[in-house]
Parts: structure tokens; C-alpha cells; sequence
């Protein structure tokens, strides 16, 4: 905290938090942030966005005398995504604003190349990958593979964007164009396709002075490279590959010195391995449950995170919690037109709407059922989610 | 809701609801407001309420202008309190405006005398009662009911305020002066001192178009005529205690046409019988409990009676929730100074802070622990609270 120009000068005891981008990760801090007594507001890309309720400043994340100005408004910065630029990050530190998660740490979820490097150098478990600057690079490592490789840019990329599978350097010529007309240059991302059984994902937060918390191990399910569904706590999983997904977590969050929620995404393999797929350095998709089937939210958390006050407990609520997107359909009407009869058909989910314009695919909300058995919970939330589309 | 002029005109599916009033009750309508999509904005008394981040207007409730410019906003008027006069919501209602609770049920929320009367009309058990215009009248009462009484004034009470025990007239005389010295005249409202077990609180749900959802009965302790503890569901009463209150709390919601959520307080005597003690149409204290005790809390509960949207499941989330009101004390300090303290002894406590300044007895805050064992509930929950305290 900058005691400094937080709750020493002004002595009213009020902590300020200044939430980069306004999508629904920084719309779903807002009420803990109520509840906590912490003030929140928002540096909002447009007019309109999800958090626009807490959105104080619209402007441009990438134009660095906007950041500056808003972070002078507040006493910690943290992000809804990953996307500002390093320069201004630094130079924010540079002027004594804390900034959490640090620059230092989040460049390991800006650029996936430089997070391959610092996973290895941890010893962490990852798909065999390498940088590759050319075609004939990426075509040697393909045909070392079986053939077939997941080629990612190494910025830029979300929600199975800046992802291809290939069997041919030249599926992705757009991006080595792309990147030899960027003045920096640059490396594709190439990693072998991983056989797995299922997708699994370890929250974690951290705070500056230490302390870390985790939730227990989450199964998602992906669609098209979009997550679907979460299962919480990971129901088929055995008891030493939870305690490996567990003990990774810890150690990618020290490693990287994160600050907030982290959240390390991992395939178990059909050979029952571990290895780490992405990271995100902020709430999650894969949090999303916690908000009613955890004792402390992700959002919550994180905000206490960043504040560096004391976490809170993460033991579950329940004993099962199931999430499950709603993305936005053809855009015949807005979503609420059969809110109605979903929540008469669903008294006991839970939806979340991002108050979001629905686009075919778009994430516009997302709906979580928690009880006592995952069957039950399951085929309730994909009722409830079901009558939103 | 208003279709012509809500989701009809716009066709943008955006509701809004307007509260009248910035306490803690607006505040922590906000949160559930932003899960689930609705439009929230606040007419607040004063810069610095609770409920200032939602605050669009500040003004004065009891000025007629203020309150329509403010209604013209929104789609449906709702309550932080039962302050609002009845001929301004009544010329609201004139215009088309929708407000919830209306005014027909307001009124005996806001008038203790015309509350009495009308649950005698229900049938509904109640303590022997008397609207008195002078002394004589209330010394009579007295001397019929064994020489003490409870004497109210019939507006404007709360949190123990305009509540006094009395075994002489003579006591409430300046109560008596300042009706006289009132050009409307009027009663105090005296009744039988009622020798009572414990308090229970009956909390339920109604929306315009007539679904109702209950919540458990609740316990209240009172300390000094302020809730101080509420232990959810109450835990001592026998099976015919807990299904009278419920069918009260029934009884009442149908016959004074509640919309919204309504609080019905009641007595459990020494000799078994339930008899109402007050009414309040709006989120109560006795149900904050239900933010991380029930599937849905009063809050969102509220929201949806309000907007005609089908209510949410009440059942609880754990076998047992105690929520514990944190009163401000001497102005030594902003209540945060020993946040993190309180917060790093007691992770699984769930606080909730109303940004208010400090003052002795003040709520400024309350505490819901949940769990499985009522005892050790409560152990906590009286923990936490004292470190913020």
C-alpha cells in the first residue's frame, strides 16, 4: 500500500484500487470490493463496457500519459487483462505506484515465449516447444513431433485466438508476415500437441508480503478453445496428480512473484503426467465458481491480494460447484428477454450477466449451480445455463 | 415493470431500479444488482453515504420535485427506508411511476398505530395495544396492565428510538407535546409489556404478479433495542413456534399486499404464543445473514420482488449462519486500522463494511460466519466482530 498518499495523508482509512480495463473480470470486482470497504474504479476501454457502473476514466490503456493519470487517482493498480504495455507498467513503478500483479511477473503472462523459458527454468513440468523464427524451423520441429504441433503467437492471444494446430509451416505464414513486418521482429510459439485426458486449472493468490492461498484444483472443459464448463473441486482426477496440480501452482507463484490470483492451466496427459499449458495473472475463468462455491471469491481475493491485506479462507462451500458460460447467441434480442422463465425454470442457479451486447460466441454471462453431488449440480447448471441461450 | 418505457422503448432489455436512500440497505442491493444485469442508481441524503459508488442523485427524499425527477430515471422506485411521505409516492403512483413496496403497504411500515390495526384485522396475534391521545388515556393502559408499558411513537422510530418503558404517563410527556405541537395531531401507540423467550424474525419475499418465497425463521438478539446478533435458522424454537412464524409472516405479506422483501418481527412468549412486534418492508437486519446463508440473499431477493422477476431459492447454504453487527466506537480512529489484524485471525469471517464514519453504536459494519455447528458459529462470528470492534 502507499501508505504515503493512501490512508496516512488522508487518514480515512480508505483504500483505493485502480482496475485497468473494463470487461467482466473488473465488473465482478465490484462487489467484494463493496463488501470489503474498498473503493474501486475503472480505467474502461469504450463507453458501454461490462464495469461501466465503476468505469471513472474511459480511455486508451495503451496511451501512457491516460494510465498515469488514472493512477494517480488510486492506491494500487491491478488489471482485468494483460494487455499494457511493459513500458508503462515500469514507468508506474518508476513513479512509486504499486502496481500488483508487479511488471516482473506479468511479463510471464504477456508473452508466452518468455513464460515457456521461466517454466523450464523453474523445473516445471510443459509440453516440449521451442521459438521458432522461420517456416523451416517451425517445419523441423513439426516433423520431430509426429507430424503435428500447436503453433501460438507468443502475445496477444485469448479464448483459442493466436492458436492453430498444423501439420505445415505454411498454415501459419500470416503470423511469420505479421511478425517480420513488425518492426521488433519476433518467434512463433511451437509446442507439441499434447494428448490429454482431461484440462485442469490451480488457482492461486499471493500477496506482496507473501502469504498464498489456494483453491482446491478445478477441471475445465473447453469448446473450441473457449472454456465451457468448470468442475469444482476436479472430480475424476486421482489423489497424486491433484497433489502435483497443487504443488505446481505454489511453485509457478513464488517463482514468478505473482501478486493477485494466478491461475496455471495444465493438461493431465494420458501417461498421467502434469504440464503447464498458460498462465493468466488475474481472476479467471476457472475462478468463476468460487463466487458462491468458495468461502473467499476469486474477486475477493484478488482485491485483498493487491491491498495486501490477509486472504481468506478457499475451502469450498459446498461439496460440488459447477460454472458454465453463457455465451451470447444471433442477435435476435438482448439476453434478458427469456431471463424471465430461465430463472422461474432455475430458482436455485446462480447467473452472472456481464450486461454485455450478445455476439455469436461472445461470453455474456455465465451461470453456477453448487450442492451436494457433481451428477446433480452438473445437469442443473447446464439446464439453467441452457435456458439463457 | 414499466415495458412502455423500459425494456419496450430502449428494446436494449436494461432494467433499472431507483432506491430512495443511501444506508447500508441501497448498498448492499448493488452487488447483487451487478450479477444479475439490472441497473441500479440511488437517491441518496448526503455526499459520503453508504452508498455513494451508486449514488446518481443527492437530494432530499421528502421534496416532491426530487423524488419525480429522480423516478423519471429509472424504471421502478424501491426503499432504503420507510421514510418517503406517503402523498409523494402516492402522486408517483398518479404518474405511472412503478413503486414497490407500494404505498398501500408502505403505509403500515411507516405508522406503527395503522400496523396494529391492520394485523388485528388479519387475525394475526399481536401484544395488547392502544392508541392513547394524552396521559390519562396512556396511565389507564398502565394501570390495566400491571403498572409498566411499552410506548412508541408511531412514526420515525427505529433501532430502539421512539421506544420507551414506562410505569408512569408522565414519562412520554415531551412525546405527548410534540404531537400536540404537530398542526396533524395524533397517538402514541402503548402496549402490554410482553415477557418473551426469544425475538424471531420471519423474513419473506413477494413479487407484484404474487410469488412469495420464505426465508428460516431467525433468531434475534437485541442489545439495547439494536440487533446484535441473528442466528439463522433459530435454533431453540419448537416445530409449532417456527411453523406459526412462518405462517404469520405469510399471513401478513398477503394481507398488507407486500412487494419486495418484508421483515416481520415477532415475540416468542413464556407461554408459547408468537405475537408480532414490528414490521419493515425492506431488506432487514435480521436477514443479512442471507448474503452468504441462503441460496439467494434478501438483497438479490429484493431486486427480483421488485422487478417482477421469479424469486430465487432460500435455502440455506450451511446447516447454520450467525451474522453479528459491528458497532463504530469512540472516534479514536477509522475502523480499517485493525482490519488486516482481524482479517489475518479470522479467514473464514465474512465482512462487510458500509464505508461509514465511526461513531459509538453506530452499524457500521456486520460479520456472517457460516458452518456447520451453531456453536462454533457463533464462537466465531463473536470473535471476528470483537477484533473489529
Amino acid at each position: 500500500m502507499r501508505h504515503n498518499r493512501g490512508m496516512g495523508e488522508h487518514g480515512t482509512g480508505i483504500i483505493r484500487i485502480g482496475v485497468i480495463g473494463g470487461g467482466q473480470l473488473a465488473r465482478m470486482m465490484v462487489p467484494p470490493a463493496i463488501h470489503l470497504g474498498l473503493r474501486i474504479s475503472v480505467l474502461a476501454e469504450n463507453e458501454g463496457s461490462s464495469a461501466e457502473r465503476a468505469a471513472d476514466v474511459v480511455g486508451d490503456y495503451r496511451d501512457p500519459e491516460t494510465v498515469y493519470a488514472f493512477a494517480e487517482t488510486v492506491d494500487v493498480v491491478t488489471f482485468d487483462h494483460e494487455h499494457v504495455p511493459q513500458p508503462i507498467l515500469r514507468e508506474l513503478e518508476a513513479r512509486g505506484v504499486q502496481v500488483h500483479p508487479r511488471p516482473d511477473a506479468l511479463q510471464y503472462a504477456q508473452d508466452k515465449i518468455l513464460m515457456r523459458q521461466k517454466l523450464a527454468e523453474l523445473g516445471v513440468p510443459v509440453p516440449d516447444w521451442a521459438a521458432v523464427a522461420n517456416e523451416a524451423e517451425l517445419q523441423q520441429f513439426i516433423d520431430a513431433h509426429g507430424g503435428r504441433a500447436v503453433v501460438k503467437t507468443a502475445r496477444g492471444g485469448y479464448d483459442g485466438k493466436g492458436v492453430r494446430v498444423v501439420s505445415q509451416a505454411d498454415e501459419v505464414r500470416d503470423w511469420f508476415t505479421a511478425l517480420a513486418e513488425d518492426a521488433r521482429g519476433g518467434f512463433l510459439l511451437v509446442e507439441e500437441l499434447v494428448e490429454f485426458t482431461r484440462e485442469l486449472s490451480q488457482l492461486v493468490a499471493r500477496r506482496p508480503s507473501g502469504e498464498t492461498r489456494t483453491w482446491p484444483v478445478v477441471e475445465t472443459v473447453q469448446e473450441g478453445g473457449v472454456c465451457a464448463e468448470v468442475l469444482a473441486p476436479a472430480p475424476v482426477a486421482d489423489a497424486a496428480t491433484l497433489a502435483e496440480a497443487a504443488r505446481i501452482g505454489q511453485v509457478v507463484a513464488e517463482g514468478v512473484g505473482v501478486t493477485g490470483v494466478l491461475a496455471v492451466e495444465m493438461f493431465e496427459t494420458v501417461d498421467r503426467r502434469v504440464l503447464v499449458n498458460e498462465l493468466a495473472m488475474r481472476p479467471h475463468n476457472s475462478g468463476h465458481f468460487s463466487i458462491e462455491g468458495s468461502v473467499t471469491s476469486q474477486f475477493e481475493q484478488h482485491l485483498r491480494a493487491v491491498v495486501d491485506l490477509p486472504l481468506g479462507d478457499t475451502s469450498m462451500t459446498a461439496p460440488a460447484a459447477v460454472m458454465i458460460n453463457v455465451l451470447g447467441g444471433p442477435a435476435e434480442g438482448p439476453m434478458p428477454v427469456r431471463y424471465a422463465e430461465a430463472l422461474a425454470a432455475h430458482p436455485r442457479a446462480k447467473f452472472h450477466s456481464y450486461d454485455k451486447q450478445p455476439r455469436p460466441g461472445r461470453k455474456v454471462g455465465h451461470v453456477t449451480v453448487t450442492g451436494e453431488n457433481l451428477d446433480e449440480v452438473r445437469a442443473a447448471a447446464r439446464a439453467a445455463a441452457a435456458a439463457f441461450e
